[in-house]
C-alpha cells in the first residue's frame, strides 16, 4: 500500500508568511528561485532546487521564477510552461493554475521590471546571481553574504521569520523527521558484517525515496566514524566496526531532517563501544535536559560537554577535575564539533546568511576549541527547530597535536584511551522543537538507547 | 558478500589518451574540473561531478583543478589538501602522491600562470567558467558552444578521440551496464499494483548507490510512459498500467549507461500491451540488425521506423502503404523522438557541444518530424557506443493536433487505436558498442522479449 506521502503547504499558510514579511518592509524586494544547473550537459541537470528563501515564501519548486515583495503589493513572476515542453514534461499548470493554487498573483516573468531600488539576497545559483545583477542594475554575487544595507534588513526580517517555526513549517519537519527515522530503521536492519557502507547507504536512501522525497544532505555513512564529513561509501563493514549514519530526508518543498545514530556492525556493543556509547547518550540526555525557551543555546552546548567530560572522567579515559578539563578544553579533544544548529528548510538553516541567523545580534564565534565550531548561540524560544548532536570520536589530528607536558596532555590516560581501539566515532543526533513546556523530540520515533539500538537491528 | 565494485582508470590510459589529444594540438589547452556546486547554502553542495573532457583526460573527481596541455608538455594543477579539511574529511591523497598515482606532473593550482593564448571548452559550471575567463584574459560563457577557432579545433580533437572509446572506457562502460542491468532487475522484482512510483525508483537506485556508482540521469519511472521525460514519481500504480523505467548508472569516473525497460505492473502484459511490446522489440530488433561499422546512424533509425510502421500496419493501428506512411511521417505520431544517441562519459556524450559531436561535418538535423529529434548522424565505427531505443507511445498532443482529412488523419484507425487505450507508452532501449564483426550489446544480462520481461518480475 502507498505509505504516507508528503503534502503541500496551503496557499493561505504562504500567504501569511508574506504578509508577516510585507509588514517588517521598508521598500520592494525580489527573490529569486533559480534555475536547473546542468551537471555535464546543458540537458543534464542536477535535480532542481529553488533557493531556500523563495520556497519559504512560495512552496513550489518553480525554476526561472521570482518573487516581488513591496509593503502593499505581492507578485510571483514565472517562466509560462513552453507548449514543446508538454511533449517532453508532461502538462505543467498554467500561470493561471499556479495562482489560483498559491492565491498569489501570478505573470510572465518577461513583464518583471528593472527595479533598481529593490532588496534581494544573494541566491546559491550563479545564473540567478547574474540575472539579478541585471534586474537590479547592481552585482549580486552567489554564495555571497549580504551586505547592502536594504539586503541586510530583508535578511534580518527574514531571520526573525524563519527562526519560530508555523504550524506549515512544523507540518513539514515532523513528515521529513518520521520519514528520516524509517530510514535508520531500515539502515539498521540492513547492517550486517562483509557488505559495503555503500549498501547500508543504499538502503536507507531507497527508504527517503520511496518515500517520496530526497536527501537533504550528501549522507555519511561509515565506519570511519572519527572523520566527521566522511564523503565515501566504500569500506567492507568488519564484525567489530561501528557504522555511524548521518542521514535526513528533505521534503518535496524543501524542509529538512538531520538525524545520526551509530550502531555495531555485528548487532552487538562491545563492552568499551558500549560503554562509550552511554557517554555519548549521557552528554545527549544533559544536553535535552536544558532545551526550554529562555534557555541560551550555548548553555545546551556547554551541558553536553561537562556530562560528557564527567563521563569519561567516570571511564578514566581522562584524569584531574571537571573544571580543570574544562579550562585545557580536554572536551574539544574527543568532541570538537558544536552540540547543534537550526534546522529549517536549510539542514543548518539559513547559512546562507553566514552567522547572522544562528548568532544573535552582537554575538560572534568564540575562537577557543570547545565552541569555535557551535552554529547557535541564541536564547531559545518556542517554535525554533535545533539538533542535538553530541559526539566522541577518536581524532587522529588531534591525538597527535597535543603538546608534551601540557595539561591536555597530562589529563589524557593514553593506556586507557588504547583499550578503546574499537571505537572511532559515535554520535547520536536528534531534531528537537522548543515547546512552550520544554521541548519536543520531533524524531522521537527512532530509538536511541544502546539496548533499543540493538534490538532494532533484528528488526 | 561485497559485489563488483567500481574500479579506476589506470594511469598509462589516461597518459595514452592525453598524449594522443597532444598530437592534434597547435598550442596550449586548459581544461578546468569544476568547484561543488552550493545547493542551499555553501557547504551544502550538490555531489561533485567534474566536467566531462577533464574526466576523459585525468579520470579522477578533484574539485578545482585544471589540466594544462602543450604539444610538448602536461601538467595537472591542483589545490592542494587543506590541513583542516582532513579533520572533517579524512585523508585526501597530497599532491606528490596524486602524482605519482595518475603518472603526471602535479602542481599547486596557484601557480598556473595566466595563458591568453590558451583554448579550452566552455564548462557547465559557472563558477570554472569565471575562473577560465580570468586566466585566459577573455569571455568564457558556462554552458556555451564553443565559438574561437581554437577552441573549435580543441573540440573536434576531443571529439576525434572520445567518440571510439578505448578499453579502459570500455571497461567502465560495462561496469555501469551490468550494474544498470541489475537495477533494472530489481526494478521488475519490486513492482506491484499500490505502490507508488517512488518505492520502484528507490529499489533500483538502491541498486546503483549500492554498487557504489550514481544516477547518470534524472530517472524515469512512470506508469505514464507518454509523457517522454517525465519527471515526477508520485503514481500509485494500478494493476492495469505499464511501467515506463528509463534509468542508468554512472561510475565514480563519470561513464553512463542508459537502459528502458517497459513492464506490466501486475507481471502479465494484456493482448493488447504484449502486441504494442513486440511492435517496439521488432522495431529494436530491426535497427541491432543494422547497427555494423559503416553504417550510418541514420539509416538504423530508419530501419527501427519503417519495422515500426510495418508492426502498426500489421496491427491496423495504421491503413494504406508504408511508403505512403513514411512521406506523411506517421511514425512520429506514436514514435517521435530519435533512435538513439552516442553514449559515453555523458549519457548524450558530448552534447555540451551541441550537435558537433553527435553530426558529422557538413551534416544537420533534418526539421522534418521523422528526424529532428534524432541526435545522431554519423557512419558508425568499431569503438562507439550507441543507445538503440525505439518506443511507442500515445501522446495526448500529437494526437489531437492531427489535421481533419489529411494524409495522416486518413492513416489512422482511430477505432483501433482507442482499442489499445491501456498501453500509453512504451519504450525498449539498449547500449550497444559497434565491432568489427558488427556489435555486442552491452546490457544483454537484461531481458527484453516480452516473455523474458514477465518471468524475471517473478524474479
Amino acid at each position: 500500500m502507498p505509505g504516507r506521502w508528503p503534502t503541500s503547504t496551503p496557499g493561505p499558510a504562504l500567504a501569511a508568511r508574506r504578509r508577516r514579511l510585507r509588514e517588517q518592509l521598508q521598500g520592494p524586494a525580489l527573490l529569486a528561485a533559480g534555475w536547473p544547473r546542468p551537471r555535464n550537459f546543458p540537458h543534464n541537470c542536477h535535480p532542481f532546487r529553488a533557493e531556500s528563501h523563495f520556497l519559504y515564501l512560495v512552496g513550489r519548486q518553480l525554476p526561472g521564477a521570482a518573487l516581488w515583495l513591496e509593503p502593499g503589493a505581492e507578485r510571483l513572476y514565472a517562466p509560462p510552461p513552453e507548449p514543446e515542453a508538454r511533449l517532453w514534461h508532461g502538462p505543467e499548470p498554467s500561470l493561471a493554475e499556479l495562482e489560483a493554487e498559491l492565491g498569489l498573483e501570478v505573470r510572465p516573468i518577461t513583464e518583471l521590471p528593472r527595479a533598481e531600488t529593490a532588496a534581494t539576497l544573494p541566491p546559491q545559483d550563479p545564473t540567478a546571481a547574474e540575472w539579478l545583477s541585471g534586474q537590479l542594475g547592481r552585482v549580486v554575487k552567489a554564495s555571497a553574504l549580504p551586505s547592502e544595507s536594504a539586503d541586510v534588513a530583508l535578511a534580518e526580517a527574514l531571520i526573525a521569520l524563519r527562526l519560530i517555526h508555523d504550524d506549515a513549517a512544523l507540518a513539514q519537519l515532523r513528515q521529513a523527521a518520521l520519514v528520516t527515522c524509517d530510514a535508520h530503521r531500515a539502515g539498521l536492519r540492513a547492517t550486517r558484517p562483509g557488505l559495503r557502507e555503500a549498501q547500508v547507504r543504499a538502503q536507507m536512501e531507497a527508504t527517503i525515496v520511496g518515500a517520496g522525497m530526497t536527501l537533504a544532505y550528501w549522507p555519511i555513512v561509515t565506519a570511519d566514524g572519527h572523520i566527521l564529513h566522511a564523503q565515501r561509501h566504500d569500506g567492507v563493514l568488519a564484525p567489530g566496526d561501528l557504522l555511524l549514519a548521518d542521514v535526513g530526508a528533505e521534503t518535496p518543498e524543501g524542509w529538512a531532517a538531520d538525524v545520526t545514530r551509530t550502531w555495531p556492525v555485528s548487532g552487538r556493543f562491545s563492552p568499551t563501544q558500549r560503554a562509550a556509547y552511554q557517554a555519548v547518550h549521557t552528554a545527549q540526555a544533559a544536553a535535552l535536559a536544558a532545551v526550554r525557551p529562555g534557555a541560551r543555546y550555548t548553555d545546551v552546548h556547554r551541558a553536553s560537554q561537562r556530562a560528557l567530560l564527567q563521563c569519561l572522567l567516570d571511564l578514566k579515559l581522562l584524569r584531574g577535575s571537571l573544571e580543570e578539563l574544562l579550562v585545557c578544553h580536554a572536551v574539544a579533544l574527543f568532541y570538537p564539533h558544536g552540540v547543534g544548529h537550526l534546522l529549517g528548510l536549510d539542514v543548518h538553516d539559513m547559512e546562507d546568511l553566514g552567522d547572522r541567523a544562528g548568532y544573535a545580534p552582537g554575538r560572534a564565534r568564540q575562537q577557543n576549541p570547545s565552541a569555535r565550531y557551535l552554529r547557535l548561540d541564541r536564547e531559545l524560544q518556542p517554535g525554533m527547530v535545533v539538533t542535538i548532536e553530541p559526539g566522541f570520536y577518536q581524532l587522529p589530528e588531534l591525538l597527535a597535536a597535543i603538546e608534551p607536558g601540557s595539561a591536555l596532555d597530562r589529563a589524557l590516560d593514553r593506556e586507557q584511551l588504547a583499550r578503546f581501539a574499537d571505537v572511532k566515532g559515535i554520535r547520536i543526533e536528534d531534531d528537537v522543537l522548543v515547546t512552550d513546556a520544554g521541548h519536543e523530540i520531533l524524531t522521537a520515533a527512532l530509538p536511541s538507547e544502546v539496548d533499543a539500538v540493538e534490538s532494532a537491528m533484528r528488526g
